[in-house]
């Protein structure tokens, strides 16, 4: 018995998976059973690395309609007309592979709702992470659980930009030109360094984490275009390293808090927002040295999630590239030959979905405010060279109970002071009310840099 | 629909994994179908901490031939009456989940052929890691790949002490009774500190990632005893710390020799030997400072997995423990809760063995002689303080086509100079030959200390 796999796309993701179904000796013996059948291209006169005389065609709408297809393939990217495909195939009753983050992260509830109604799977590996099994220990290894954070360095070219600065002490307008020359960033760098790759990318492990669905426009996104070498700097010297992080959280979830700070009504939450614990963000943080993530360089993803029982496991890997992203999508077409071949032989009419690989959340996820944030901040100020300046800065800050770890004065920059403050854990909303206040004082001039410490 | 769970053994782990049983809200909707049946205990009468009036029995045989028992957990240790128990629950058509590498290193064969000869399932993602997710990625995330090698820090006792030395430049004795005292080593700490635990658990990730069952007694295994505070210190200054690693590779896999070696034929086997290309073994290793293995201190565990076209992954978390291991446990339950979902579902009269869930090899690995290896070497050597002797070994060591990468003389200890040589890749059988040559040479007084190179 094999099943037919119908492909959309033949770019590097695609011919990487292509090779591996092509070449399926000394790997798992279910890719024996999987028969590349259709491949869907925009145009047959490409010269292509891999030798596919008659399956390919330009007609993507007649494989996700085929009925000869058990499996699409949407590795075409974007969000038209990879949405469109993916619904049509769903409908046509055809399991779905995709590494589509964008897709997933604007239309899950769409595409999950039509897999559920017509009792097909939706696989997402490749989305997340590259070649690191993320997606199913989190749908299967980690169910046990309950999960309290998923955290990670999630997007491949800000890190390496940022692992550049930090090692060559450069600005980073001229690590990206270096990076877009080297091919590590795109000529359009937007989605990367501002973030919202990262921002797709945690709303769809979040969704997993959670169990609901998570409103991408509730994900708070920052990107890497505010770090300057000065920042990275600073952050070596008091002991961390600069990194995008992508964090979703559940504030119930969080220690440790008393430890830092004596407010303890910090979590409760504020009586005229709803109720929502749950925190999905993105944005540059300052991670401690010996902290999992802070050894994370270059290219390189990791993921790195906390729950109960378990305490803290990290995965780590290639986050993207032609092999580990095919990888990843060759992982999902073996669950789902697995899953079709136990279908075939309990000879049943109608099959159920399977519970570790469908994704039944109907509901969405409360996100919490910002302000509603516990977290600790960095924050470098430029000042009038005068005495008293930092007694004012420090009255600001303990007006709005915003309890300081340490405070340092490092010297003159164009006949300004810098002040560089790193906090305790506090209300992100109390932190932004005295940062108000600290802003219309005269002796202030500006604030060129203000990031979250973890 | 629930299924009805049978536990073996109400110690740490099972106590974890009854915490987790009875108190699913917040994780995986799948725990609401399994049910606490039965928990079989050696005594009634020792105080629990958890409540579990009716199910509790001594009568161990019961549980596993109870027809209405699903599932059987096996988490009381050792060899017998472990492995009898599991085969009689097989027998009996009760899928297994368990925690005894033991027993599984030993005895996997006879088990998982009953298991496949009665339909059933053995699920083992405790056994290696705790909890870390490493086996089910083996069986399903990283199909897609040719696996070259699975390396890791699979014991936490010794690389608590490892990491304590480097830490601290204490010697094995003292921190092994510190670790005693402290909880973190067993009264009797052999099969930690010799490597036997570690080679248990390479040899059951080696069968997976391999694909053919490994013989325990071919796995190469040394402990940390050896290893002493001037070796690590020597390591420290050559940009090494020194782990227990345990490796598993498949030489053809194994790349960029000849950047190091000019030697080519030395992966071509050795005529007299049968044809094998697998390597399986522990032993303390020299770990470059800037490797992910590096940097994996305490009790945690780390597992590294490099395959085609994936390149490397790793795996980090909390190797032991009531509630990681727990949590592995309860994962293998879950996967079994959705196959038996599904074949409910399905309404067959017989089941098949879910392909990614069940171990269908039936060979034995060809395991590599040592001979045949090929790595790095630190030796450390005591000579009489003379001149020349460095020629002497170099010229040992040159007969035998083992390259040097450094020679260091360290100074006089008790009137006898200290030469430690790290070398190229070497083929192990040339580095002993050249040892022994060494070892006769009247200048040399004794080797101390020979360590592989990572």
């Amino acid at each position: 018995m094999t099943f037919k796999v119908g492909l959309l796309g033949l770019g590097t993701v695609g011919t990487g998976t292509v090779e591996i179904l092509l070449d399926p000796s000394q790997r798992h013996p279910l890719l024996q059973e999987l028969e590349l059948y259709r491949v869907g291209v925009r145009s047959l006169d490409k010269p292509r690395q891999v030798n596919l005389p008659s399956q390919v065609t330009t007609d993507l709408q007649a494989i996700v309609t085929d009925p000869a297809v058990d499996i699409v393939v949407e590795l075409i990217g974007g969000l038209e007309p990879a949405r469109s495909l993916i619904l049509t195939a769903l409908a046509h009753r055809k399991h779905v592979v995709t590494a589509n983050k964008a897709v997933i992260a604007r239309y899950g509830d769409e595409i999950f709702s039509t897999a559920n109604a017509f009792g097909v799977h939706v696989m997402l590996e490749a989305t997340v992470g590259g070649g690191i099994p993320v997606i199913q220990p989190l749908k299967q290894s980690l169910g046990a659980n309950r999960v309290h954070t998923v955290m990670g360095i999630v997007n491949g070219t800000t890190n390496y930009i940022l692992t550049r600065m930090q090692q060559e002490g450069g600005d980073f307008a001229e690590i990206l030109a270096d990076a877009q020359r080297l091919g590590y960033a795109e000529a359009d760098p937007t989605a990367d360094v501002d973030g919202w790759d990262a921002a797709d990318k945690i709303a769809i492990l979040a969704s997993l984490a959670f169990g609901g669905r998570i409103k991408l426009d509730q994900v708070h996104c920052e990107g890497i275009r505010q770090v300057g070498a000065t920042d990275i700097a600073y952050a070596q010297k008091l002991g961390f390293v600069i990194k995008l992080l992508a964090i979703a959280r559940n504030q119930q979830g969080v220690p440790n808090l008393s430890r830092t700070n004596t407010n303890s009504d910090l979590l409760v939450n504020d009586p005229t927002t709803p109720p929502a614990q749950l925190e999905v963000r993105v944005h540059p943080t300052l991670v401690p040295r010996d902290h999992p993530l802070a050894s994370i360089n270059g290219v390189y993803n990791a993921i790195l999630i906390e729950g109960d029982p378990l305490g803290q496991v990290m995965f780590f890997g290639p986050g993207a590239g032609a092999g580990p992203t095919a990888s990843a999508v060759v992982s999902d077409l073996i669950n789902l030959a697995a899953f079709l071949k136990l279908n075939v032989a309990s000879s049943s009419a109608k099959a159920a979905l399977h519970p570790l690989l469908s994704c039944s959340h109907e509901n969405y996820c409360a996100v919490a405010p910002m302000r509603s944030l516990v977290t600790r901040f960095y924050a470098r100020f430029l000042t009038e060279d005068q005495s008293g300046v930092i007694g004012k800065l420090g009255t600001c800050f303990g007006d709005r109970n915003v309890s300081l770890e340490s405070v340092v004065q490092t010297g003159l920059q164009d006949n300004l002071a810098e002040i560089v403050v790193v906090t305790h854990h506090v209300r992100e909303g109390d932190f932004h009310q005295a940062l108000q206040q600290i802003q219309s004082l005269e002796a202030v001039d500006s604030v060129p840099s203000l990031l979250r410490v973890l």
